[in-house]
This record gives C-alpha cells, sequence and structure tokens, in this order.
C-alpha cells in the first residue's frame, strides 16, 4: 500500500443531458436496465451542472453526502449501488495491475458534497446530472479508468448519458447482467455548432408522479409502451443517429417532437394515468407547430411532412419544454415566446443563459400564433447548447469539502 | 302509386350516445369504415336528445335542411349520402315488394328540421344523435325496415350506435363495401338500473381539432393507434360485453377508463399532437381515482387491481368528463365534485337532469381529495341514466316543419 494522506479530495463537474429518442420504463428493477435504447444530447455546463467534490480519508468512521447543502441519508439503496460498484471496480483494478497505486485502503470511508448550479424549483430533472457527476468523481478518486455506465446507472438510469458530452446513445443491451447496457457518444460536442437550446421552465402546482415510480407503473398496466419498446424505438434509434451525424435539422427536429409526445402517450396509457403535460406545456406545442407551419409557409421550401420544422419542443417527466433550434431562429423564437407568455413584472430575468438579442415578432407571425397570451406561464427561459461530458477541476480552492472533510460553509 | 298526400311529414327522436370501448380512425374514409369495433351506452332522451322532422312533398323544389333553426347547405357530402342511401334502400324495398305503398315519388324532395335539447355550446357530440334521428325518421317516412347502420354510419360514424338503446356494439366488419360493418344491441336498457352518468361540462377556452380530421391525421400518423386497433381493441370488447352482460361495475369502471386513456393517448401519439383534455380534465381524472382509492380502503373490500372502483370517467373529442357510477353513489359523487369545482355565482342551475339529493363528504374524503378547488371550472353537471332508442312521435303538433314545410316560428 501507497504512503497515505490525511485525506484525499477530488472535485469534478457533470452535465445535465436532454433524451431526445426517451427512455421510459425498466426491464430489471435492480440493475435498471431499460426496456429500449435511448439518445440524448448533452447540455453546456456553462448554464446547468452540477458540482461533486469525494473525499476520503481513514478518519472518517461512516460513508456521508450532503446535497446542496443539506445531509441525506447515505443508506438509500441507489447510491449503496453506486458506492458498492465503484468499490468493486476498484478492487478489480487493484487485483489485475502490479501493486497498488492508490494513496488509501479501499475499506476508508468517503465524504461526498454535491451541489448544482441551477434551481431545484425549476423542476428541472438533476438526477442524472447528479449520479453521473458522483460516479465519474468516484472514478477519479479511486482511479478506475473502465466504462462507468453501470456505476452512473445505478443511482439512476439515465445518469449514464451524462458520462459523455454531445450526443450519446444508451444502449439497451440483451445480457441479464447489464455489462451491455452502456453508454457511448456517438457525436462530439462540437459535430453541430449551430444547434441550440432553450428551456422554457414551466409554473407548475403539483406534486408529480416520479419518473422511477411512474415508469415502473407504465411498464406494468401500459400495453401501447411495451409495443413502442420493441417495435417502435429500434428504428427510430437509427433514425436519429442518421440525423444526427448528418445534421438534418428537419429530421431531427420531426423526431424529436415526435418521440416525446409518444413517451407521454404511454403515460397517459398507464393505468391510473400519468400527465407531466399541463395547459401552459400544450401551448407551448402548439406555439411551436404555428411557428413552424408559418415558416413552412412563408420561405416556401415546402418538403412534404417535413415541411418548414425550425423549432422543436421535448418534454422529460414534468412541464418544463425543452426547444432545440439553430443559432439564425432563437431570437426570432424566444420574441414568439415573449409574446405569447408575457412575464410577469416581478423583476427576475427572464432569459437566462446564453446571450440572445432582442429580435421583432412581424405581424403576420403574430397573427398566426393565435395563442391567447398567458402572463406568467413561463416563468424564464435558460438558453443554452450543446456542451462537453464530466469535467476535472483542479483548482483545490473550488473543493466543496473542506480540510475535516465537512462541507465549506459556504458551499 | 298510391293516391299522393299534398304533405307527409313524420317526427322522431334519438338519443345520445358515448362509448366505453373508442372508435378512433376509419379504414374507408368515403363509407366510413372503422378501424376497430366500438362499444357504447345509449343516454336517456329525457336529458338528451334530438328531434328531427322529414317532411316529403311533389311540391318541393329542392332538398332542404334546417337544424336548430338555421338553414345549412344540403348538399354536404355526408348529408347527400345519408339521402342517396335511404333513397336505394327504398327503391330496393318497392322493387322486391308487390305494388309500392309509398304514398308519395321516390323522386320527390325531402325538407329536413332538427332541433337537440341540449345547447350546442356544451361541446357534446350532437352529430351521432342528429344524424341517427335522421337515418331513423327518413326511414319511417320511405318504409325501410331494414337495417339501418349504414345510413347513419354515412352520416357520421358513431351514428349508427344511436340507432339503439341500452349498450351497444359496432362491428368493425370486414367486407370492403361495409355491409358488415353494423351497430346491435348487446344489452336492453333496462339490463342495468343502477347504472348513472353525470356529464361534467368543462369550461373550454379554444377551439378543437374537429374528430373527422383528427382521426385521419392519427391514423396517419400514430404507430400506436394500428397496435391499438388490431391489438388491444379485440380482447376489450370481448371483456366489455362479458362486464356488462354480469353487470360487474369493477371491470366495466376499470375498463372504461383505460380505454379513454388510451384513445387520448393515440391522439398525443398523433402528428402535430391533439389534446382534447385539458387541465380540468385531468383534475377530473385526479378527483375520480382519488374517490375510488378513498372507497376501497375504508370499505376494506380490496381486490387487487380491481380494488373499490365506485366511479369511472371517459372523455371523447372534448375536454368534457363522463362519469359512470351506481345509484348509491351519486350523491356522494355529486358533493365531491361540487366541493373540487365550486360553481360559480352566476345563477345557473349546477345541477341539471335527474334529481340528486344532497350528500354530505365526510372530513376523510375532503382530506383524500386534495385537489386546489377551482370555481367555475366545471360548470354543470348532468344527471341521466341508460335510455332507449329512436322514438316516432305520434302527436302532429310536434311537428318541427308546418303544413308549408318550412320550419315552425317556435321550433
Amino acid at each position: 500500500m501507497a504512503s497515505e494522506k490525511p485525506l484525499v479530495a477530488v472535485t469534478c463537474t457533470a452535465p445535465v443531458n436532454i433524451a431526445v429518442i426517451k427512455y421510459w420504463g425498466k426491464r430489471d428493477e435492480e440493475l435498471i436496465l431499460p426496456i429500449n435504447s435511448s439518445l440524448s444530447v448533452t447540455l453546456h455546463q456553462d448554464q446547468l451542472k452540477t458540482t461533486t467534490t469525494v473525499a476520503i480519508s481513514k478518519d472518517f468512521a461512516e460513508d456521508r453526502i450532503w446535497v446542496n447543502g443539506r445531509e441525506e441519508n447515505v443508506g438509500q439503496p441507489r447510491l449503496q449501488a453506486c458506492l458498492r460498484e465503484i468499490r468493486r471496480l476498484a478492487r478489480k483494478r487493484r487485483n489485475t495491475q502490479d501493486g497498488d497505486s492508490l494513496p488509501f485502503s479501499l475499506s476508508h470511508k468517503v465524504h461526498v458534497a454535491s451541489v448544482n448550479n441551477f434551481p431545484t424549483a425549476a423542476g428541472l430533472a438533476s438526477s442524472a446530472a447528479g449520479y453521473a457527476c458522483l460516479a465519474y468523481t468516484l472514478a477519479q478518486v479511486y482511479g478506475v479508468e473502465s466504462d462507468l455506465s453501470e456505476v452512473a446507472r445505478r443511482g439512476s438510469g439515465s445518469a449514464c448519458r451524462s458520462l459523455y458530452g454531445g450526443f450519446v446513445e444508451w444502449q439497451m443491451g440483451e445480457q441479464a447482467d447489464g455489462k451491455d447496457s452502456v453508454a457511448r457518444q456517438v457525436a462530439h460536442e462540437l459535430h453541430w455548432p449551430e444547434l441550440r437550446v432553450l428551456i422554457l421552465v414551466v409554473s407548475a402546482e403539483k406534486k408529480l408522479t416520479s419518473s422511477t415510480v411512474g415508469m415502473q407503473t407504465s411498464v406494468e398496466t401500459s400495453p401501447l409502451l411495451r409495443f413502442r419498446a420493441t417495435s417502435v424505438v429500434p428504428a427510430r434509434m437509427a433514425e436519429m443517429m442518421r440525423c444526427i451525424e448528418e445534421r438534418d435539422f428537419q429530421g431531427f427536429a420531426q423526431l424529436t417532437m415526435k418521440d416525446s409526445n409518444q413517451f407521454h402517450a404511454t403515460c397517459l396509457d398507464t393505468f391510473p394515468p400519468i400527465s407531466y403535460l399541463n395547459d401552459t406545456s400544450r401551448r407551448i406545442i402548439q406555439l411551436v407547430h404555428c411557428f413552424n407551419t408559418h415558416h413552412g409557409r412563408t420561405k416556401g421550401d415546402c418538403c412534404g411532412d417535413r415541411c418548414g420544422f425550425q423549432v422543436a419542443y421535448t418534454f422529460d417527466a414534468g412541464p418544463n419544454a425543452v426547444i432545440f433550434t439553430l443559432d439564425d431562429t432563437v431570437a426570432e423564437f424566444v420574441a414568439a415566446v415573449r409574446h405569447s407568455f408575457p412575464p410577469e413584472a416581478n423583476g427576475d430575468k427572464f432569459l437566462k443563459g446564453l446571450q440572445v438579442r432582442p429580435a421583432p415578432l412581424s405581424d403576420e407571425l403574430k397573427a398566426v400564433l393565435a395563442v391567447e397570451p398567458t402572463p406568467g406561464s413561463v416563468r424564464y427561459i435558460i438558453a443554452t447548447q450543446v456542451g462537453p461530458g464530466p469535467q476535472i477541476l483542479d483548482d483545490p480552492n473550488v473543493h466543496l469539502l473542506g480540510p475535516d472533510g465537512l462541507p465549506k460553509p459556504d458551499a
């Protein structure tokens, strides 16, 4: 064993990802193996990220974890599964390498601190970024260099997709032990530089069914979900990969919208039914289709059923919309959102993230939108883009845990 | 030819029906042949009906039609298809019988007047009752005694189900000419006397996609709809018929809700997606599941996944809910609706139709409902029950057309 340091700490960041081919339903609840493959876009960490510090020390009496400054129960099964899995990989590595290069024993306890740079209240799925960051940071600490899909996946299925930047596929795999249920990058974050992402944070009134409970009920009760998984998704995965490879925004936009709609359709086919979309979500859907129809007409470049898709929406297990568009359309679409969902004058910034220049809205477009404006129903917009995977932060000042292994006061 | 009378007039009424196994999608747009069988409950005409007078005279220059007092274009293709079809049946009957018993020529023109006893603004599907009434009344005039499914169906698919009382199946049929796509009664209107129906008329803001356009788009774009039609509905039809035959409310309620949800799921899977349910609809769905869960628990008669269904919802192509329950539950459920959706104090009657005694709501149930009350979002309730099929009105005073063949001033 190498010489022991009193405390080893590593801090990393990991991104949020948004699926364009949706994951909904497990074939194995324990191993978190999905009933279909899925594909996501990694969002840029300048706007949305989780930061995690893992510290390890012989002086720690037990594993502990703090999330957004509050200590949480380290005994929760998914967290335990991640810790068990990374220690298994570390042990495997130690046993297959010459000697042991780790400056600590694998039996030492860890402290984990994790924070998001976006409000939890926004209802943005933070568990994917959170577990990806945990897996990645633990891997740095333990010197694990193998694929981390399983470590992240055991925390939250979609977390494995946040292990890479750009465009990421989670292959469902076929093996019962899940060894082939892994994430891989299908295109680099710089592959499609014009792509932009807008998150429309929607006011919601009530508690939603958690994804875990929701997808379990769907698998048990929705006849349409099984059909989707076996007979619809495989072809859609192939088509989506082609669209990304060719930077075919028309195809990408259409398939993204269709797959979001089909996911929510299977939620509605669940018994009791699950509704993540609310009236504001549906107004946004209508706005996007009106915007697209308008541009399909005015640009005169009608190409059948793919006519004029300038903008696409996708919704996860909540009412927030994630919008994909290209850089030359962002300003006009933001103006359209502002027109249909005027910000309430509460002083908060309506547009966060990337700069978007103000753009005028033509009278023709205003007339086409034809949605009764509903002030305040979109709380704010986060403008972002495709981004890289997890990052290691070298500066020890950024650690969320102090030399005593406890959260720093300001973390 | 028998001696000609100056004017022959017949007046009939026909009921509204509400499907519990839904019809959505045609395999033949012209003949209106469905992609799956469906099953409906005929509602009582004391609360909801269409009344139609058909008059025929050699003095009429052309076919004409008035709906709710306003003359409409008689040339619309569906109306023409009904008229053509009934005249074909009348001709067939004349040619196969001894002589001709009709007191007029088949070449004479008809005048039609039709009114509903419920406001069109309520958004209740009136076309089924309307075309059933037209087909039935025309058949009386022309002495046609054969099956009228095709005549009604050519006007509006689901109209063929309004030709019978009680519980009615529309068999999809297999023939290309649609001759075996017919409605038939599966149980008489007095078969299940405890069954009650509540229509919750919901405030809606915007124009909806018409059923005709909607189902056509669904057939063209929804992968889930085809699967539903071929692989889900056949077993559901058999199960629903068993539930009705055995008066199994638990099974009836569960399947009714599941099939409504699946229909709306296929609408959402359509591209662009169709949303007929709004936030109020979804609050009603939640209310029903809370109400059922509460009763499943308190009555202690839990029976697996069919536990305690006291109330079921179904929604057609709009946000209004149709509730099925049994007579001993009506009063408490109405109280629950009144609690969650307090009537706005506008002087209108909140509860129409059958008398419902006021009932107290237990504090336990109030606590369970847990829906933020939203005043005015349910405009009113119509309480009704299962009812008979079309009726002939013998009293000539009820004719909507006067001796001159024009609408009476008060009709």
